[in-house]
């Protein structure tokens, strides 16, 4: 059992993921290992209710007092750090974005310090911005990348974040190039609950990777060109000529729209894809990595606890931690 | 003012454009002019209540009898017909597709009988089905077809339908040749409503045709490269780099999703697209005017009334009416 002693001894760094959904807590020992892990659901758009009256900051302190009181208390020493949607407009306090390209390494050095009012400082990575015609954001990704980073070593990489909104990140000479999103994972949640292509679906009692498949491999065809808000109708006609069972049409529009993302970064990348490391669920990357051999990108790899190493780097580049 | 004798004496047919969200209904003279019209919301989704234990037909037949019950009384020899989803597997009773390629001539001797309990039979409009790879389907929109085929005797045409679920029909020689369908607008809604895209935006007062064509511009110029799930993101962002103001976020959207689903168009016909025949909702379809002449396709011209004089020669084709 770990006490009070343990923590006091042990603990050089707390750090949090702190998304939009969840609230995720590391504590750090000195080596960089990571000693204990906790999730809550206290995203920035789920936060605990406070009493009438208190200040914007109180629903904030009140979930990280909630998340790991325990561990403030028992190392007060311990420097407080936090990724994610906690340093956007509509977060605890706004960490202007970093404009990309830029060197990861900078980043440590640009953290946004807010009075917790629990007897240290949160310090907050900032997002990048792509200020290309068409912009592009992220927070929260940037740390992961970081993360994965600290085992590759190629000259060029293709970072692949799928998820809600999928980020593509070029990294080329240790340096953050370019970066795409998709929001693959979200129109396909929309379409599946809010159009007419749910009423004819039924989940299926596990993955159907061949549905999934046959799904990419439409988007990767001659019937691709017709584009996504076409071969999605499919999903619905299929199942009406009977060729596609309602079991199979979730993971079949799952296949398209993700295929459909693939498609794109084919055309993105079209002389010579360069090696694809994928940061995230682990059933989602096992999908997208089935799709991304399909379509011939790659090879690919897989980045494990990309967030923590990344918050650990992002700490020490900081000089909050030796 | 219109009596019971001048019915009996005009009425030659007594049409019904029976959709998901409407009931339509048209009363025809004996030269094919419609005297008069009339629009009720019970489409086959929203049906009038009826008493617990009445059987399958009599939510229809409620319907039918409180929308033109007088109608069907002063002219009881006035034959029925109806085109639309009330042909469906969810409808009144199914009218089994039709393959295309065919010649809509055809369509009119195909039509399915169902017994309306209300002194004469209702003739429903069969549907149209595209055995293709990825197969299409349409129902009430063949109608639609043939109204607008009357006028028209170049030989090649292309029919668009902009709407919930867009089509565009190849006719040659005067046969239906081919047809697809995107789902612009039923996704544009759930973007709107169902996704983080929504959270920005405001509604404008006035349509934003600026911000329309700047969405088509995009997907017809490099950037709509990287496809419509990746594009989509811009309404957002560009937002958070002030250069999209929160009014003009819903016209931009759009512009991008029907320049998306205009680009698959030129794909699909990249030689001479030939000339185009818009059909639908008059603002609707002046958004597609507008974004066609940016893409350089047409000439375009506007089919009117292409709904009722479909009704109208089907009941022709069908013997209904001499």
């Amino acid at each position: 059992m770990t006490t009070h002693q343990d923590i006091q001894t042990d603990c050089a760094l707390i750090a949090l993921d702190w998304g939009t959904s969840s609230l995720r807590c590391y504590r750090f020992d000195r080596n960089g290992q990571v000693i204990e892990r906790r999730a809550h659901p206290w995203g920035i758009m789920n936060l605990p209710a406070v009493e009438h009256g208190e200040d914007a900051h109180a629903p904030y302190r009140v979930a990280l007092q909630a998340a790991c009181g325990d561990w403030l208390e028992a190392a007060p020493q311990a420097p407080l750090i936090a990724a994610g949607m906690v340093g956007s407009k509509q977060g605890w306090r706004e960490a202007a974005y970093l404009n990309v390209p830029l060197s990861p390494d900078l980043i440590g050095s640009k953290l946004t310090e807010v009075d917790t009012g629990l007897g240290r400082p949160l310090w907050i990575v900032p997002g990048l911005l792509q200020a290309s015609t068409l912009p592009n954001v992220m927070r929260g990704e940037e740390t992961q990348v970081i993360g994965a980073l600290q085992t590759r070593h190629e000259r060029e990489l293709l970072i692949g974040l799928p998820g809600t909104h999928s980020k593509w990140v070029r990294v080329v000479d240790g340096r953050i190039e370019h970066f795409d999103t998709f929001m693959t994972g979200e129109v396909y949640g929309a379409l599946c609950a809010h159009t007419i292509l749910g009423r004819t679906m039924h989940k299926p009692d596990a993955a159907d990777d061949a549905a999934f498949l046959r799904g990419a491999r439409v988007a990767l065809g001659p019937e691709g060109k017709s584009g996504v808000l076409s071969n999605i109708f499919s999903s619905r006609t299929l199942g009406l000529t009977g060729e596609l069972a309602a079991e199979a049409q979730p993971d079949y529009l799952s296949g398209l729209l993700i295929g459909h993302e693939l498609a794109a970064l084919k055309t993105l990348y079209p002389v010579q894809a360069p090696a694809i490391v994928l940061i995230g669920d682990a059933g989602l990357c096992r999908r997208y990595q089935l799709a991304l051999d399909l379509f011939g990108l790659g090879p690919v790899s897989q980045a494990e606890a990309a967030t923590e190493v990344g918050l650990w780097v992002l700490a020490r580049h900081a000089g909050l931690v030796a």
